[in-house]
């Protein structure tokens, strides 16, 4: 049943990259409709509208901040939104790991940023093989160890991938993830890089310094500040002792960024005094659909922080559930539950109440709805004494967080403004 | 890259019911090895040897019990390890809503208890089409209130699948989920479904006992012999009312049973008095693999409390990852994260260390290793002084709750002991 509406069935041949640009919306003449129960429920949906302007917005937002564009592809991996992403004209996507590298690449992506240590062997043989086979394939990977160097160097010497694999350093937060701690450490690193010489090539100085954002308030934009200036420090003490490896006009290449700092890291970075040209890239995932939760919460900070509302972001992605029962007063029970959304950043919010075989949505965001527990499959809500919601009767969902929400489907549905069906999306976990 | 061990790629067609039962593993002559890192990583295994154990001693439990076994298959949602099921002779699948009951059916699952509320005019339509389109599908499913009887019954008549749709009253916990809370509204249930007669049929009495392990440990047994008590009452009720549909010889079903209590609820339903025969089911889908967390510690309770070994069942599912980064001393990272396993019932515990080009496991369940943090693809280690982990070594990681690791994966791979890949296993999630 389902399948009359999903499409494109599966992945394109490789060496697709035209897919991307000449992609045409398969819209169809009579759609169904999520509010008429056309298909089953629960779905994840996309407000069509609100995405096309997102996309140009942030795509905006960074050209005139002077910035390239790599936004996280991780988030949604769905091709059909890397095209609208590159039509619009981002520099590149970034992904995270061989998996979604793999998706990418299938699917044409010719520019890709791997913002990751890149150390399987199987990993290090699949980029040498597809650097090899499309002289088109720009490749960026992190770098933070010198045996993680040397590891690289040698799997890539084992490979023969035909040109040098391009590295970044990668600095870390203290007590955060991947990245060296210190500037000497960084030095050792690009050392190493050089050293690796035909193998390997330093492209640039990377960071993430989105894990400060489950620091204490407080403390969050102190931290990322100086972070972002401990990668600065790396970039100009790298460019002092000449060990970039960029070539001619060629830029160094400076990049952090995720969903929650991007105004700081366009500050701090652009403003880096190197002996030679350099380039920003800034990589958020989430602006894309941002959110109904952490996210929305980090761009009302943003906004704060930088006395404007640009950029003008909105929630594009809903879940749609179904009332299963309302078995006792003050409880409902919705045909969604931890497999259909994410609660890595707290459970999704009551959005609209729509009355079975209406198409009216009531709003809930003050409604006194709570999900109070959540099963594999189901939500548990409480409500209010005159809630009005009936066996039957549809429910939207905001989610936080997108990445764990667009995970747990297959076809994410976009929508127009009526909740009418315009496309099948699928994604590619 | 991968595609070359993925099989079978898409869903069989229609009427493929031949399929579950002839299905032949293709295994093939040079298996590619976790260990030797022949495939990126991370990656989610099942250990082939534990699974079949499981298998058979689950269906042999549940037959030396007297009962049926109906296996909840939205944990695994894979159609190769439903065959393996009902090959070794369960009685039906379980599924929880209509994306994956159509999963079940392209497969050709021929029996299925769908243990949820089935309320959406899509989903019905999907359901009156398979029974009028294939007369060997048995199929069951649950009723809980009045208006959802009757939402039911005048969705069935519209659709027309020319017999009637089997029906379980549902009782429900209090402060649980869906279901009625008390004897009277079971029997108003009953009658509503009696008096739509020629599209409902009365085939049963269902509850699902397994929220209470969520409740404090000295009360959830206490809780579920109640609740099991409260369900044999509605049975035995609508039994004395000649409220049950089922004709000539055909028993009464009764079935409850997660993975927590089944002990518990063969010992209570199985002594039901009703004035005719009746069956009972049970539907653990998690006995399947086990885990490494909150179903190891419920069996453990299982046992204890059935003072037997019996079942005797094995964690199977891994999830190996690979060591990013050594960023600090007592800080490892690893190539995994919260979308490649679940969290919900705890993380997942650090089982082995295998040092790059090695296949030596060194066990790590009582090393120290703690798992601190997550990120969407990196898991963050605190480890003990001389852990001896180094960049490119791989890392097994055991998780709690099989149900949210499974729908991480759209392959997961069958190993044997050796970690050679027997098969590449796809699921639909």
């Amino acid at each position: 049943m389902l399948a009359e509406i999903e499409a494109p069935a599966g992945p394109l041949a490789a060496g697709s990259a035209v897919w991307l640009t000449t992609w045409v919306p398969t819209r169809t003449a009579s759609p169904r409709n999520v509010l008429r129960e056309d298909l089953p429920l629960p779905l994840c949906v996309l407000r069509d509208a609100a995405l096309e302007r997102n996309i140009a917005r942030f795509q905006r937002y960074a050209e005139e901040s002077g910035v390239l564009l790599s936004p996280h592809a991780k988030t949604t991996m769905s091709p059909a939104l890397f095209g609208r992403q590159l039509a619009a004209g981002c520099w590149g996507l970034t992904f995270a790991n061989c998996a979604q590298l793999e998706v990418a690449r299938r699917h044409g992506v010719p520019r890709v940023f791997y913002a990751n240590q890149l150390v399987g062997a199987a990993d290090i043989r699949y980029v040498c093989d597809e650097l090899r086979r499309d002289p088109g394939f720009d490749f960026y990977c992190l770098v933070d160890s010198v045996p993680g160097v040397r590891l690289l160097a040698a799997r890539v010497a084992d490979a023969g991938p035909g040109r040098p694999v391009n590295v970044l350093v990668e600095g870390g937060l203290n007590g955060g993830r991947c990245g060296v701690r210190d500037v000497g450490t960084a030095v050792e690193v690009a050392e190493a890089v050089r050293a690796a010489g035909p193998h390997l090539s330093l492209a640039g100085v990377e960071g993430f310094e989105g894990l400060a954002q489950y620091r204490e308030p407080g403390r969050r934009e102190a931290d990322v500040r100086q972070f972002l200036g401990f990668l600065v420090r790396i970039a100009e003490t790298l460019d002092g002792r000449g060990l970039f490896g960029v070539v001619g006009s060629a830029p160094v290449l400076l990049s952090a960024g995720g969903s929650a700092f991007y105004d700081l890291v366009i500050g701090r970075l652009t403003a880096a005094r190197l002996s030679r040209p350099h380039q920003v890239i800034v990589r958020s995932g989430c602006y894309l659909t941002q959110d109904w939760g952490a996210y929305a919460s980090l761009l009302g900070d943003l906004h704060r922080r930088s006395g404007s509302a640009d950029p003008d972001l909105e929630p594009a992605l809903e879940v749609w559930a179904q009332v299963l029962s309302v078995p006792e007063p003050g409880l409902v029970i919705l045909s969604a539950g931890r497999r259909d959304f994410g609660q890595d950043a707290g459970n999704p919010v009551a959005l609209a109440h729509v009355r079975r075989g209406t198409a009216e949505r009531r709003p809930l965001r003050e409604s006194g709805w709570q999900m109070a527990a959540v099963s594999d499959q189901h939500a548990h809500m409480t409500v209010p004494p005159g809630h009005g919601a009936e066996v039957g009767d549809l429910v939207a969902l905001g989610p936080s967080h997108p990445c764990t929400t667009f995970d747990k489907w297959r076809t994410v549905y976009l929508v127009d403004d009526d909740y009418n069906i315009l496309e099948a999306i699928p994604t590619y976990f």
